[in-house]
């Protein structure tokens, strides 16, 4: 932390900020500036945002912090990148680009399962599909709940591709765990910490979107959130920030990518379907991701768009998602990955 | 809804989606335009989000919108405003202008105790301090939890005043409705659509605050989850957007206040120390408020800002909660309002 | 300055760093921490920002600016308010709360004149119209060009009231200087630095509006071009900036007041109208202005707003704005200020 | 235009609002709703929004426009992609994939010639470099002027490489269109209107960034205005749009890209070193940008970062931008575009 003082500001103020910082465990060290001091704070980190509130203290213009609040979400306590195991051979953060995909919602056996053979055909890796709908109207169509839970795994066992599935309630984490390969963390829930501190105990991989108003470091401050109770798979996921823009849903922040790239370890996924909101969209931000360096996409993609119940205008149909992956697998070649097919 | 079709879409295009149209149960309402043609789909509007899906149909441009997606929430339900009753000869909405105030977080029976004791006598007519805190942090202070919750039920007992604390984890629902009075939905968890609507099913006042990236119209959406479960006593507060600017912690939305007016029966609260994040600037947003026609405030007041665990900058020191409430007395009044004291 | 080091940097880096702070006429001064180090570059502030370019040495995190960039905006260089003087008896920033009002752009003699005439009527000190218009399209009405400042200049000598209107192309800025007693700067010229350095060579007063994505420091750094070219009757105005939020044209940054108030000597005026886009939210907006503590207001004022060529939404009719005025004199004057009629 | 009726106006408020759709010279459609109705405007486009100040007519709600405001820019009236021609067999816009490259600021000959002949040995096509600098502080250097204009001349016939530069002021239209090959209009100045309308009468090419908060329908009509005044040679470029994120300097709003592919037949390139502001995320954001299908790309390369005048940070070092350039072929050639060298 560095405490900027105020022009003019008193000897007696200054020597009482370098009074409460010894307080506070930390060691002070003066900068005798030309029109004001500066104080640096000097110590270990945790805990450290006490200090901020020496910004109430007479003479104190502002304090400004240094370092990253976050740890074991950072390469300095892992410099390697982290590759998340999913199942035997498929793990996300590796060489391999892994693409998600499935339908926003699920709405019956034969879409669920109709959709699963497709895009395994058409080379995803996994399944995505929600049974709770976190829905910003209470008279929409809110998931199937446990009954899409149970078509999820049936599509599973139909096509061997592991599941994604959101959790949105701290009630129902068990329950979702025992179908989830994955367990997912919708933008609404990347600061609904109740959620997080549960699906820290769990031993299984936790997708975390992204919020639309969370700054990275927040973003990585929710991840440490889940690896600080013990649980250390997690993976992030890009999915649009909230800006003035409204040609598309959200904006994707591709530069999220390198950004996390540099700070973190953990992988990073892009979901190119939410982040537009619009299907002749998301081809092209798909490519974008894997240049950029993610390591993997989540696609919304369903057999008939115009009937789906939720996200309808952003879902691929299977031909265009079929599509989509055989120009991808030349971008991810060139990003230095490999893709299944 | 109005669906716009594409320049030189052709006429099996429109056909298709007149048919759609109607099996969706609406009526078709085709306008002929110079370039192009727009449909507007006539009915009930309970499911209408069905219709964004025809976006994916062959010939359609976009998908517009018209109507408000909120019933219960809204003036046409009910124009009259609606005044909350906390306690008998207390109501927020009504013709007394209310401050809630309080720490950010409860610490210890001396602080809540002196703390509540200032307020009072200062004129407010709340008590405000949190026991659960949304941190975003781990390595953070995360509240007293029950210990807290009684610590301000010790502080009622002193002072007569009601007490408003948050709530974070549907688990615990049951647990802080046995000790608060109202119970706050903080703005992490506007869209904690499993919160609210546990929430909805109690008998209890909900103080709902906007997400620091819901819009309007979206956060009034959110309050329509907890009203369609069942509970009417929903007020709403105004707490700072995220926005590109830095100087402040958030950005006040004050405007919000007349566009809630206008759409909503229900209160409409200000919480100037969130949104703003450093305690001089919060007395000029409180009669801002009031001039603009709020119900009430939030303020966040601590007997020693400087050694706070949570929010030391933002909050007023006792003293300088007095000189706000004396002035702010004459600015509500000349907005209509009384206040205690 | 702060330039923070990267963990495990090597004394080689550090040493160059401070090589490099000597170089550019600064002292370095290294606190040594617990994971890393960072360096202070002590110095006059003038041409600073080229320490910002050390980021690319090797070794290097950021750097991080400590200091205001701005001189002659800043309270440290006056403490005292500025009130500028317009006309004999009429200054903005002092005793008296000033409200300018007028149409969008000046559209014909009969209205400007009968507009001038009633906002006199109703308490307004200034009259405004645009003659050059800023339009988002090249196919709207572009104003009336000096015809219109011709119009203004009658309306003031029918009322006596003096005029404010835009100039947004510097070879202009001579021609409105011979019919404006303030000249307007909008929103989208904030950072037109050749217009703003050709009005700093002027001995007349300037109104200087918030560009809709310029933090309140680039503000500031726009009102230090005009200042530190020699004209010190620089008045700032905060007309809202551009956030997610659709329900208003843009989001009226009301803590944009005191956070000015608190950096700089200038007066701070209120635009409502463009702020809110719809008449129906102008008159709250104005009384939270006179509350948060602002110097005055630009209220937008047309005799039939059904037909205006622009803004007609966000237009008061005489009657309104008459209304207005009444209330916000209360308000006025409870903030301190005083008001004509 | 729609215009959604207030529920429950009255047959009167229809009907005048019938009358002025005709008085404005368009055809009115009335479609009765359940709740309300809603009344379609039909008719020629141009001079449209002044049927938006009907939303001052009693018993309206709001008026909601359909259709796009821009003609010359869009696909309907010119389907082909446009390719620029800046110097024989060198086009913007068509098969080839286009990098133009240079420092930040012309500082000396020294510089730029380096510079120049560094980015052509790697591939560049063109050569970027200010001659006029648009800073925020009044104190940064603000570019050599027509000095700098000269040294590109230089540098230009040494290489033999194209050269776009700035222009920031009318009066210096005709003075930079005497050296440059492209004219640049900067981020501050893509509402500069009167700027916009002089560069509409040159027989040049105009790169047009896009402005911080701009959205891509009003940076479709900042091109609109050079293209109605006749310069129908516009090359886009989008370059980093403000949020809340500060990670980096701005957020690059990749999506833009095929959004106005879709919309607009001018050629799109990405500026990915302003977007970011720091030298190690531009090369994953160039790869992005030839992946999402941009024409071509604007990238800060010095020779000596740490030295520079401005933007050092974002600055790629000589051998970093050969190593960038060495990838990204191959990701241009697999999103079927060719690239020189």
């Amino acid at each position: 932390m560095i405490i900027v003082m105020q022009k003019g500001a008193s000897q007696e103020a200054l020597a009482e900020v370098e009074k409460k910082i010894v307080e506070l465990g930390y060691q002070p060290h003066v900068i005798h500036g030309e029109t004001r001091n500066v104080v640096g704070a000097v110590g270990d980190e945790r805990g450290k945002e006490k200090l901020q509130a020496l910004e109430s203290l007479p003479g104190v213009e502002r304090v400004v912090p240094i370092l990253k609040p976050y740890k074991l979400a950072s390469r300095e306590v892992q410099p390697q990148p982290s590759a998340i195991e999913i199942a035997p051979g498929l793990a996300i953060g590796g060489k391999e680009f892994i693409v998600v995909a499935g339908p926003c919602a699920v709405e019956s056996r034969e879409q669920i399962c109709e959709t699963a053979v497709a895009v395994k055909k058409s080379g995803a890796r996994l399944l995505r599909g929600g049974a709770y709908k976190p829905r910003t109207s209470p008279y929409s169509f809110q998931g199937m709940e446990e009954d899409g839970l149970k078509l999820l795994a049936e599509a599973r066992e139909l096509t061997g591709l592991p599941i994604v599935t959101e959790v949105v309630n701290p009630r129902d984490v068990e329950l979702v765990a025992k179908y989830a390969d994955i367990m997912q963390v919708g933008a609404r829930n990347t600061q609904n910490f109740a959620l997080l501190k549960m699906l820290g105990q769990l031993d299984k991989p936790i997708l975390l979107k992204r919020g639309m108003a969370v700054t990275i470091q927040e973003f990585l401050m929710s991840a440490e959130y889940i690896l600080s109770e013990g649980n250390r798979k997690v993976i992030l996921c890009e999915r649009g920030i909230r800006t003035f823009e409204t040609a598309t849903r959200n904006t994707l922040d591709i530069s999220a990518v390198p950004v996390l790239k540099q700070h973190t370890h953990l992988p990073v996924m892009i979901d190119p379907s939410h982040a537009t909101g619009h299907a002749h969209l998301v081809a092209p931000m798909c490519y974008a991701a894997a240049a950029a360096g993610a390591d993997g996409l989540l696609v919304e993609v369903h057999p008939c768009p115009e009937k789906a119940t939720s996200d309808g205008p952003q879902s691929l149909r299977p031909a265009e998602f079929q599509e989509m992956m055989d120009k991808l697998r030349a971008f991810a070649q060139v990003a230095g990955r490999e893709m299944a097919g």
